[in-house]
């Protein structure tokens, strides 16, 4: 994939690391990034992972051959209408938002003929924001979820394969409600389990914590507002996720209770069995 | 401090770092080794860990002026209670265990008037076992808890802090119930909880997971029996510590139920900020 202009809406550590990875590997001859913030753009311009900043979202898009939306998911879909009526016939449009089909509603029945949109969420972050936490290595050998719902076009979803695999990711399709249930459970609910940890700590005992609590609690250092949208957006799946949790805790809590050691010690090994099959 | 010999019991991670830490920083003279197998003991000794290895507990913790307990909590008590008459007045005797009070309880009225008994627990450690993830390293800057209560000899308690210090560590004293119901909370709640996620986590969804799940889930991994063991020790202050776990999961599904996402936002953000306060 060789693209003559490449949109980046949004260059923080996902749109950057799109940026770094793109013109590393020769997948854009330009590379333009949106956002509101100069500062921010400046940055990401002077780490290389831009050409060109641009602070007008429909100029921008407009140029693109393909643009990719990295921004907080309750504004993604606003962004792609208001920017899809300035682009080309042709225009691939995709997003990296972690949920999937309240933005895919939003989207695919408003969107003009001949722009496309492609649903994608790669699975790769960090709990730090901005262009200088980005990597050019971000993708590589780590997975992207590339939707198709029924009103997919074949050939977007191809060209949008194309594009994360040619950023070094690894994609699998999936249908988008598919994607907010296994995401739900792979990272929403963690989320919120590590959000509800952290705050169960009274805060003078930070200083006996170790590396367990840390790792167990380090996504709850992620951006407020940016989940708020994932938890508003996925809030169904996130509830059934989180009833599913409880009654695993419920599990434990009973063994406890009447001191079932012998299945306390199943529960462990089954716990993990899971956990190690994942590697670190 | 500069100890002619000592002896640690169970020379696995901690056991080995201990050995690393004491002869890199020549606090003992002599360090002995004492295991049941033969195969770790000579991995240990190849590390440089320990200079003999003894698999006869009596015979090596009666030639020790320290000895510590880098054993399974549940093994502790009685190897410290079958070890102890061989000791000179005088000896020290200490711990590594992740729980305190049952450990005291069991040794305190029992061990032979001139043998001192004092808890400690280094708070370092992790998923992995055995000497070869040992490091000199592990407890340089980490907190060490040394446990006071109303029988602990005081110049018992004096020396084990010079210990944990010469080890590299800081030192807290605190009360031994005090201790279990702070590491209910940072330490053996998040097990709990990690091992909850991952055993909620069908097996075919592994490949959807990313460093969020991995982080939160990691603990998981280890060893189930010695955690059973802690639990065992621990079970009512880690119940009392799920049940408010527990209260804080229904903040969160409440306010997902009733899509209060100010609220939800603000208890993200609390979350966030008691997190961000630990570091990475």
């Amino acid at each position: 994939m060789r693209l003559k202009t490449l949109t980046i809406v949004g260059v923080g550590l996902i749109g950057g690391s799109i940026g770094l990875a793109a013109k590393q590997r020769g997948v854009a001859a330009r590379v333009i990034g949106v956002g509101r913030q100069p500062e921010s753009l400046n940055r990401a311009a002077t780490l290389g992972a831009i050409d060109e900043a641009q602070l007008d979202l429909v100029t921008a898009v407009g140029q693109a051959e393909l643009a990719v939306f990295c921004t907080p998911v309750d504004l993604i879909a606003g962004q792609v209408l208001a920017a899809a009526p300035a682009c080309s016939p042709g225009t691939l449009l995709t997003d990296a938002g972690s949920t999937k089909a309240v933005i895919l509603a939003s989207v695919e029945s408003r969107i003009p003929p001949g722009v496309c949109f492609v649903g994608s969420h790669p699975l790769a972050g960090s709990e730090k924001r901005g262009p200088e936490h980005a990597s050019p290595d971000l993708f590589q050998n780590r997975l992207t979820i590339v939707t198709r719902s029924v009103q997919t076009d074949p050939k977007g979803l191809e060209r949008t394969s194309a594009f994360w695999h040619a950023l070094g990711s690894r994609v699998k399709i999936m249908d988008p409600v598919e994607h907010d249930k296994v995401l739900a459970l792979t990272s929403h609910l963690p989320h919120l389990v590590a959000a509800a940890l952290a705050s169960a700590l009274p805060s003078e005992l930070g200083s006996f914590t170790a590396s367990g609590f840390r790792d167990t609690t380090r996504i709850a250092s992620g951006d407020p507002s940016l989940w708020t949208a994932i938890f508003m957006q996925n809030r169904d799946l996130i509830l059934e996720a989180l009833a599913g949790l409880g009654s695993r805790l419920d599990e434990f809590r009973q063994v406890l209770v009447t001191e079932d050691w012998t299945t306390l010690n199943e529960l462990l090994t089954r716990a993990k069995r899971v956990r190690d099959a994942l590697g670190s």
